[in-house]
């Protein structure tokens, strides 16, 4: 035994009352673990467990020795006993391994109980530790594959983290005297963002994306060959949020033998996986083989420890990992990182939006410490000044309104993961307060489990939204107005059918459902395709929001031409990325204000334009690396 | 046999005349060898060889197959008849692993004959390929040493460059998409230089020094810790000069494994392993061990592989070298590397004179391409402007009068390699103009050695000297006024003297002879102390400048107070470093202009300084990275 948990041990035996009986102490990942043979009295100190973590500066879980647990059937009955009938169970299982009951429901916070009365209930009555998880009301059936992962390995996970306590706590041998930042993509352009961080003692993974307009294997995936990034140095991972971007390149990995950990939040970690697979799948059937298959997600699920916002976490010997809000999609984080011992306080945003939007609350600007930034820059040009979102709702709405009562159809091809949810609240809400009609919202593809996703996290939410569904038991994303499409008959009907409102993948017409579409509207002239996200140079939406009126499809090997007669529409506005403006206001509303400032996530002028206006603005040095580049930051 | 060595193989005996019996074609280091039974005719076609060598872009060399080879006793006699008696040839001996037959003469050139005439001849009249070294005018026992050692090793050498060869003429096997620099040491600072070159298919080492003022390891020492630092995967090593902050800490490579090449000039292999050396010996002195040894240094110099000026040479499958005169110190070298199939040209200027000196030519400054570069900025400060050369000279010469004029002493404490090189010419000069009285010029410790070394190089010194020499028969260097100084009891005998001038090491008063002088001459008041070099913070050399009057100094375990009555007299112009306004001509007058330049070797305000001052002026773009930075310069 390592004598760092050794001594931990000692001060958790020293502080506990004497009754309570100390069976083990272990690492487990980041947290440590104590079990014991009487948690009940532990889990009723709540105080006492909270001083101690803060003593030690970790977090701590209470977990059961194994001869104090009541036989499963019992405990189920006594669950039911206890718990109220409202939380609507759906489902409890058994951890053998980690000595935990898993109770899934409906209203997980009945379960847990008014600060957590009924979850220590649990404990007492039983013996197993409740582990309590949400049943989304739309079901999804990745957060059900990520479980039974989970639930299926527990042993081999207990052993992954048990491995990786050890190597968190591991002495510090040199001194903490620099922090590298190497660029490995998504500087100077965007896509396949990957960051290396390095210090003396540990080196940190910052994104693991593609680029998916990348033309080949060179211009796709990041640099990942430089000769100081080796895999079995490697301590962590994190992910910023689940795009492709920022998370597609992961399995691979785990493909090339990485074991250690991802940090990211649950949310990320459940969309990151359906979209690795999706990536996968569309790989599969276009027969471009990708570097990994499905195997290798499962193993990064096997790997993934999730974290809430500002939960602080030991994830190396000397650096403390804090993921924040960043506003951009579901789960979506910046990256603090604190350093050696105070050294060096370092932040990077991945995408961020400095807006409050429908879904989620703006991007989080105030840190504890903070000498350097590495910051986005999407719409770092000075001309990238967005509409706001309401104006941008505004416009949606008038469209909308316009076509249907024209007796038309509203075609909205979106990304599965952010602007459709998004627009799905908007929707929601115009049709609610009858602004718009209510006609039926055809919800296609992937959107609708992702949609799913999103309703297993509410914490994640925007405080509008979880108001809206813990306080006033209405949840938009559950609504009568939205229709899942099953398959191509479905579909047909829609087309063929009354007025509606259509939300398909791809966002860019580039493939899936959203094409079909477009191929069966398109010479309807009272229907409307409104664009309410980029479209990139050489996609099908580009040419169609470009004023293509011919447009040539190949369709099993001949291409036929489509004539455009439906209305074309781009609304912007709708961005999950803060504009010009939201970007420079961040900057300004930063605290405290870093040293340092670098800029990524950006065409080449946009970053080079951001940075010398920050630089003019508020005097702070900028830096603008390329891939490629090491950059000292401290 | 590797495929391009077999397709040279065949060029060649194409190319050559028919009666030509090729023996065996290998790689020797960068170089193609021919062993062949009848050299005399290759040798004879001179021109055909040329041309070959432009086509294959390598450079050859012609060794006779053994079986041709004349018995050495009689070849010696042979070679005494055709060389005139003028030539004084000193040595001759016989290389059996390379075939040839090495003779040193003090007039080498007339071994050489016209057009290469007599060597020719030897070659017909011996079968031995001559090898022709200058037997120095003033004996040194470094060339003696490495000379002996290279011929001792020969077969171990042969190996090493065969292996070499093989590795240099590896095919590439990735694409050249990029070039990377990181910095090892001696940026924003002065010391321990080095700096590491990477592209996809190799890497190399620039400089490799210490900083002899640093305080412990990690401040005297370049940071090869980094991980992109892989020992086994360095291709080469190239050192621009010998002082120790560009290449001290070389032979700690050959201790950790290094098995590959060093690139520099023969002045610098020659100049830095008596560096080496005394600074082995140093420390072992002062007891404050070095991280390697003797068996280090010579590890190197059978590793060194040595290059004239201009001369282009392949250094890896990817990257051609070519030295320039960078005017700084005896051999010193600016380094140009040619990237890729011409997708990248390279500069780094190591230390460089941009001013005709005494000693040697102002730098190159004009190169057949160039994209970026990396240069030094000792006095890059816009206030460190020098005086010039001949205020400078003027200055010294005042002040040696006077002090000669009153009887008294002139101490110059001077760096061995370098600047007192440069004194000894000019007082032999004004000496030998009457303009001073002809009085002993005392060499004391290192500076003899030095100067032997540069009496052995003489094409490297400047045209003025080299005519002087070559055409004049006149050799400054070993004129009458020059007394080596040998011992103790003649260094008290000078004190006790007539009127004289010492030049002693160290230059900063730091250790050594000078201190020894300095004590003894500090208390007469018609003696002179003389400074013509940088003196650094907490140096004696930097008290006694500042006007300290009473001077502390520890013997045998006791201090004595020292009280200066002596003249104390600062002389600034002698600098090999350019200075600020040569900085400035020397970037306006690069030929082609650079994209990118990047200032290294100077301290944090004047890196900075000159680094914006070029980019006003010049409207280049800089950068100014921290050690352990990396930049892309394609």
């Amino acid at each position: 035994m390592g004598s760092e948990i050794q001594e931990i041990k000692n001060t958790i035996v020293q502080r506990l009352p004497s009754r309570v009986q100390v069976a083990k102490v272990e690492f487990e990942g980041p947290e440590v673990v104590i079990y014991t043979k009487n948690p009940e009295i532990i889990t009723e100190n709540g105080g006492l467990i909270r001083d101690l973590a803060k003593d030690i500066r970790k977090r701590i879980i209470i977990r059961s020795d194994r001869s104090v647990l009541t036989e499963p059937e019992k405990s189920i009955e006594k669950i039911h006993e206890i718990v109220p009938e409202e939380a609507k169970i759906t489902n409890i299982s058994f951890d053998d391994v980690t000595c935990e009951v898993i109770i899934e429901a409906r209203k997980p916070g009945l379960v847990i109980g008014k600060y957590g009365a009924t979850s220590r209930e649990i404990v007492k009555g039983t013996g197993w530790a409740p582990k309590i998880l949400r049943t989304p009301p739309i079901s999804s059936e990745i957060i059900q594959r990520v479980r039974r992962t989970l639930r299926k390995n527990s042993k081999e996970r207990k052993q992954i983290l048990q491995t990786l306590g050890n190597k968190i706590h591991r002495p510090i041998t040199l001194e903490n005297e620099w922090t590298r930042l190497t660029s490995l993509g998504g500087f100077r352009e965007v896509g396949r963002s990957s960051l290396f961080l390095q210090t003396p003692n540990s080196k940190i993974l910052l994104d693991c994306g593609v680029n998916v307009a990348g033309v080949d294997d060179k211009s796709s995936y990041p640099y990942l060959n430089v000769p100081e990034f080796i895999l079995d140095n490697l301590d962590a991972v994190v992910i910023t949020h689940a795009h492709l971007d920022h998370s597609g390149f992961l399995p691979y990995l785990f493909h090339y033998g990485y074991e250690g950990p991802v940090y990211c939040t649950t949310p990320t970690r459940d969309l990151m996986t359906l979209l690795q697979l999706d990536n996968i799948d569309i790989a599969h059937r276009e027969d471009k083989p990708l570097p990994f298959n499905v195997k290798h997600v499962k193993k990064c699920v096997k790997h993934t420890i999730t974290l809430d916002y500002g939960e602080v976490t030991d994830i190396a010997p000397d650096i403390r990992l804090t993921l924040h809000n960043a506003g951009h999609i579901l789960g979506s984080a910046i990256v603090h990182m604190h350093i050696g011992d105070g050294q060096h306080n370092f932040v990077y945003t991945g995408d961020f939006k400095y807006e409050r939007s429908r879904l989620l609350e703006p991007a989080v600007s105030k840190f504890p410490r903070l000498e350097s930034l590495v910051m986005e820059s999407t719409y770092g040009g000075h001309n990238d000044v967005q509409p706001t979102r309401n104006d941008a709702e505004k416009e949606l709405i008038k469209t909308i309104y316009k076509t249907l009562e024209r007796g038309g159809k509203i075609l909205i091809p979106v990304f599965a993961v952010g602007r459709a949810q998004e627009l799905m609240i908007v929707l929601e809400e115009y049709i609610r307060h009858g602004i718009i009609d209510e006609v039926p919202v055809y919800i296609d593809g992937m959107i609708w489990e992702a949609t799913a996703i999103h309703t297993a996290r509410p914490e994640y939410l925007s405080k509008d939204l979880r108001d809206q569904i813990f306080h006033m038991g209405r949840n938009p994303f559950i609504s009568d107005v939205f229709h899942k499409v099953n398959g191509i008959e479905e579909r047909r009907e829609i087309v063929e059918g009354e007025p509606a409102i259509i939300l398909s993948t791809s966002g860019m017409l580039t493939g899936g459902n959203s094409v079909e579409y477009f191929k069966w509207l398109c010479g309807d002239e009272k229907s409307s395709l409104v664009f309410v996200g980029y479209q990139s140079e050489g996609s099908l939406g580009r040419r169609i929001q470009k004023g293509w009126k011919e447009i040539p499809l190949k369709e099993d090997g001949k291409t036929n031409v489509y004539n455009v007669e439906m209305e074309i529409k781009t609304i912007e506005g709708f961005s999950g990325h803060s504009d010009r403006k939201q970007l420079m206001d961040y900057v300004r509303k930063l605290s405290p204000k870093p040293e340092k400032i670098l800029i990524c996530h950006g065409d080449n002028y946009k970053t080079l334009d951001l940075a010398s206006s920050i630089y003019r603005s508020y005097k702070i040095e900028t830096k603008t690396p390329m891939n490629l580049e090491t950059v000292r930051i401290q």
